[in-house]
């Protein structure tokens, strides 16, 4: 683990921390708009202002929330809260997104489910899963048997939607992108619809390195295999097989 | 905490510690198709197994994999995991769910997501919410300043689904429903279209007494307040307002 992982999963900690101690009426006030475009929540803050603290050494921080804040060679892109609404409304499916990167190009990043404690943590070398708080990280291993895939933002393409459950094929819509692609080696498929923003893909995108992918403008699909990503592409176009 | 309840917690205990020691293929081992029409998995019988072993001294089990299994006045009715799917697909949403009933009447009940140990009972008395393995329990208090819904089964009606969108009115569908009605005292709301399985819904729909419920033969509602309730009834039905 590197020294920028270990320190993103020592804030990570510290804001599951402050979630699992209570729940407090504050973390749901809404604030400005924030440079992702959603308006900031009590909760987001708290967390962005962890991160900024804690990660600020190791270069220039992107964040949704506050935009660009430091300095630094590196860039550090953050997504202090993804699913912000789930937090807010008690679903637990919601964490937080964070990759670094050297010359527009990621080098290590980090997806913690700040719900159940999954983290995922990817460098070049490798693709860890592990818990908060917990030293045994093991490499990510595709899981086989998966029955259902993850459909986040389905309202964005009812047709597909719909196209997937006359073929019988279960998906969720849990609401965190950057968490259910960070789940993207263990289940059937994933599947965004919509814009993407660069706080809640940076980091889970890279982690899907090595999966099948289908990169559109307004879709993205990530499958295990070649077979279940076009077929999937066939059914988003409307075609018929 | 009754007997029942605090032997019911450390049987979820026994299961959760099995899921997070490592996840085995045999998990994901589809069987005979159980008692409430589902293809029993592995990791149901498993569950189970351990649930039966632990309670069959408060009376008899009717589980949705075994059917009903020894004797005695009261009658336990359990869905050993609530959101199989899930829990073999490796998405981190999936749970117990056990009601003790005396004469058709549910007595005591427990709502368990073994994703991340949050655990809720409820008596006469009182409806808790704590973490598996914690001694610490507070009672459930509704969330205000809720963003997002939950629509179990959304493809059953997508209609409803879409008038919902039309509206702004964001909702997950995470699958697993005996869960999300746990959590619809902080939730915006919980909808469920389709048939209802005693399985799945004798613990968690009597946790949700207090709240505001439209029951209906392929559809339930349940929201904090009767205005939403009697709104979100009117969208189903496609009624313009």
């Amino acid at each position: 683990m590197t020294p920028f992982i270990e320190t993103t999963l020592i804030a990570a900690r510290e804001i599951a921390d402050v979630l699992q101690y209570g729940w407090r009426s504050e973390f749901a006030e809404h604030g400005d708009v924030g440079a992702g475009g959603d308006r900031t929540a009590g909760i987001d803050t708290l967390a962005e202002r962890i991160y900024i603290e804690k990660l600020s050494g190791f270069g220039k921080i992107d964040s949704e929330e506050a935009g660009i804040v430091g300095e630094g060679e590196a860039t550090i892109v953050i997504d202090p809260i993804d699913g912000s609404d789930n937090a807010i409304s008690g679903l637990p499916y919601f964490g937080s997104s964070i990759a670094l990167e050297r010359r527009g190009r990621v080098e290590e990043a980090v997806v913690v489910n700040l719900a159940n404690g999954d983290c995922f943590y990817k460098t070049d070398a490798e693709l860890m899963h592990g818990k908060i708080g917990s030293e045994r990280f093991e490499p990510v291993v595709r899981r086989g048997h998966t029955t259902v895939g993850i459909f986040e933002k389905a309202y964005a393409n009812p047709e597909f939607a719909m196209a997937l459950l006359k073929r019988k094929q279960k998906f969720r819509s849990p609401g965190a992108v950057a968490l259910s692609l960070a789940y993207a080696h263990y289940v059937s498929f994933v599947i965004f619809a919509g814009p993407r923003r660069r706080y809640d893909f940076a980091a889970a995108l890279w982690m899907c390195e090595g999966l099948e992918m289908i990169v559109e403008d307004e879709l993205l699909i990530v499958a295990k295999d070649r077979d279940t990503a076009s077929n999937l592409h066939r059914l988003a176009q409307g075609e018929k097989d």
